[in-house]
């Protein structure tokens, strides 16, 4: 693209090097730009594929996708990448301090300065690792993908062991070669969360399993037996469809940015122009799909309130994985598993579906809040069991990475820890460590985000009520302004301005921590399941 | 991508220039896979844009598209490519004898020698405009379709005049630029029809504007008044769909590689793995939405007819736009149109639409080939009065690309041809020279296509059935695979392996000629409306 010559200053040009800046960051910023819509149109094409791609199209996509992820790979580690980065972080380092006037002595203003450190630290992880191990990588990941479902169909873990090994030391190698000095598990973790340290995240996890494991151990106790046919029945996938978009429409979902597809496993993508929804139906999980759905919404509300402006830069850009699972997880658990949302929302549920007329809001919100102590999958988890799932899950991927734990011994030790957390033991592998596609992704570090969004949903939750009062009689009016406002205004416009640490401090005064999110649950089972308090 | 070393030969290595050949159109074909299938990635996210796009999603998707245009432009730009087809055809004009022997040689194989025929081909236009001229016709364009769109609702061609005067010298300078000493009108013309010759065009559609206006003549002095109401009341949306995706089932569209979804402007998109249809209905038009779909029918086919092998090079690329519209036509017109068809489809049509139980297929079929010889829109026209459409068209746009015609004058002549070729006056600009958004593009030289694409599809057809015999009967069966087998071996298989005027030369034994068409329009529409011989 020809820069427009007619916006520099005249005068500012005979300054030489100091007026150089300006131009410095804008060629930056075109890369940036350019390695976004390179991302995005890819973000296209994969919904495109969840979605819409008839059968038969797979060979041409995949090459596509391949061919777009290896543009932005090269222009992301292009030698002119670094030069520009490093003639930026120079010039700032030696300014530092006009923070006043920003834009005309050079420097960077903060804003400038937040996108060089995250293109920084992209640059350096692509940059550090040789793309024979990338390549090698992504083949065995998808030669992988196979092997795994075959093991899993036929209950057979050996099969897949070899593969899982080869995996755990490209990945040690991987974390190598970013990092030869640090954990590699660490490093790995760094990946999808990369401004929250492995230490806060596994003193966070510690907790909940400390402090769920014995919670769990109540409710088993517990003599209440809660309403949970409630949504029993058969429903018609039309009538569900039309029901889910009743909820989106009452969530405040922005139709002229978004539309509602299914998909066999549910996610959502896309832009803050066009952040689209899916979901599934299933004729005998009314309640799934819809908890599926407000889900979903959370995640791409959180894309829709990122800054317009800042599209194709760090700054348009959804913070981490925790962030984005605090999300879906305030939205689907906080408000949709609430009291008060029934009391809304079952009069239009009802008009869909006439069976549900005797269902009271009381029977709705036990029944989406059944504790499942006899579970043994994680996509099926309540929020309680949900987190000894990924608990055993991040304690067995760190002993892999760090060589304390042999990928033979991981069925034993997964079964143990089952019985030892959840009170269930697996009879198959197939039902115990094969029951997640992740690992044959090569994804080790991934699953804890999940925990960690649910912590910080609570934390931000628990903000948002300090600061606006009690949310309840708003979302039993179905009025939702005044908590996406609040989130807009802590957490969705900011984009990747601040790191994860920065953006919960900002947003709630503290660091992350577990006690909001052990206070939600503590009281609203000890409520549900009558518990001493 | 890394290449893998273990395929090359070592002792072939040590010969020096002659034994790099394999690995040069290696390394060429790489880069002519990668550009394609980031065009292709493209073509997803128009899809996307014109299908299921939410409406605010613009700002974003024309960033993405911008962006993947220019990286293909640079790809194919790019001094590695020059230096690639520099080194394929340096070594192959040395060996071009050693037929028998290609691979082993050195040099290329026939097939390989048409894939840089037409990437040279490419790559010299490409690098022979300068990039500031590119943009300013982009630009130029995307202001320029505002005020076309303007221009027309107001019926005000003076304030669209400038902007055409401004088109109609960029695309001169252009024409300039790609070859200084030809008739610019033949060099625009070319990047849409690289392989027939302006020349041919030209005779071709001379031809048709003498045969066809006398044609035309005769059929508004016939007294025979054809049955035009068959298909006249309204048609519910759903039911005209599940009829569209009856008629494609009839017509034998692979499924598994397409998918039909509505459009503003009904198009078909997509890949020999992927290729859609898009339709639109009208409650009021069930007959132009059949046909419409027919017609889209005709390029989707062709594209599935691709090989799949030549995924993402030319091989498995269509030849131009008169081929592609021939395809369409052919379906559209020789099938769609005929009384064969009606007598095959009407029963079909029946169970979707009760209400046509009394129409008879002769009926349907008469109402399918109305001539409309008063109609002013080249759209709404039919199979004799379209092409002096056409016509008035190219006649104007060579005059003003040559400058034997001011853009002041476009009106008057626009109208004074539309008097003398269809004895029929525009009283607006509106709906006369103003009609159509292809000037607003900068697209001089692409209307002639849709008329060479019936000539063609009329040549194919007839050689079809020099060889097939007469397809009625297949027809009235709803049995296409003759015919579209036929096709598929002589029309489709071939990608661009040869020129357009080669491959009509092998498909049919002849030139480009009008004589078929006129054969077939002088025998249809003679019985239609019972001319003289």
């Amino acid at each position: 693209m020809a820069t427009d010559d007619t916006q520099r200053d005249p005068a500012a040009e005979a300054d030489g090097d100091e007026t150089a800046q300006p131009d410095a960051y804008e060629a930056f910023e075109d890369r940036v730009r350019r390695i976004s819509n390179v991302s995005a149109a890819a973000g296209v094409l994969q919904w495109d594929q969840e979605v819409v791609m008839p059968d038969e199209g797979t060979p041409a996509r995949a090459q596509q996708l391949s061919t777009l992820s290896s543009i932005s790979h090269e222009l992301l580690t292009d030698e002119e990448t670094g030069d520009l980065l490093a003639a930026l972080e120079d010039r700032d380092a030696g300014d530092g301090e006009a923070a006043d006037n920003e834009a005309d002595d050079g420097t960077l203003e903060g804003d400038q300065t937040a996108v060089v450190r995250e293109v920084r630290r992209e640059y350096d992880r692509a940059t550090s690792v040789p793309e024979e191990l990338v390549a090698e990588i992504a083949e065995t990941t998808a030669n992988a993908h196979p092997v795994w479902k075959e093991a899993t169909e036929n209950d057979d873990f050996e099969t897949f062991a070899p593969t899982l090994e080869k995996l755990v030391d490209l990945k040690r190698e991987y974390a190598e070669c970013i990092d030869p000095d640090a954990d590699p598990y660490e490093v790995l973790f760094a990946d999808y969360e990369p401004y929250i340290d492995l230490e806060t995240a596994e003193r966070v996890l510690e907790r909940l399993r400390d402090e769920l494991v014995p919670l769990i151990e109540q409710v088993e106790a517990s003599a209440v037996d809660l309403e949970t046919d409630a949504f029993a029945g058969q429903f018609d996938d039309d009538d569900q469809e039309a029901l889910a978009r009743d909820a989106l429409d009452a969530l405040g979902y922005d139709w002229s940015r978004g539309r509602l597809d299914t998909a066999p496993h549910p996610f959502s993508s896309g832009t803050q122009f066009d952040a689209r929804v899916t979901t599934r139906f299933e004729a005998d999980d009314l309640l799934g799909s819809l908890t599926s759905t407000i889900h979903e919404f959370g995640h791409a509300n959180y894309t829709l309130g990122l800054p317009d402006e800042g599209y194709g830069t760090p700054l348009g850009d959804a913070r981490d994985l925790s962030v984005h699972e605090s999300q879906s997880r305030l939205w689907e658990n906080h408000v949709g598993r609430s009291e008060a949302f029934w009391e809304y929302f079952l009069p239009t549920a009802r008009e869909r579906f006439p069976e549900l007329e005797d269902v009271s809001p009381r029977e709705a919100y036990e029944s989406a809040n059944q504790v499942y102590d006899d579970n043994l999958i994680r996509v099926e988890a309540d929020e309680l069991t949900y987190h000894l799932h990924i608990v055993i899950r991040f304690e067995i991927e760190r002993d892999l990475i760090s060589g304390d734990l042999e990928v033979s011994e991981v069925p034993q030790v997964w079964n143990d820890r089952y019985e030892e957390y959840l009170g269930v033991r697996p009879e198959t592998d197939a039902e115990g460590c094969l029951q997640d596609i992740h690992w044959s992704h090569g994804s080790f570090g991934y699953f804890s985000t999940y925990s960690l969004g649910s912590v910080l949903a609570a934390q931000l939750y628990a903000a948002a009520e300090a600061e606006l009062g009690d949310l309840d009689d708003d979302i039993r009016e179905g009025d939702f302004d005044a908590l996406n406002g609040w989130l807009r205004e802590n957490v969705h416009r900011h984009g990747k301005r601040y790191t994860t640490q920065e953006l919960i401090e900002r947003a709630t005064g503290q660091e992350l921590t577990a006690d909001p999110f052990l206070e939600y649950v503590t009281e609203k089972y000890g409520a549900l399941y009558d518990l001493e308090a």
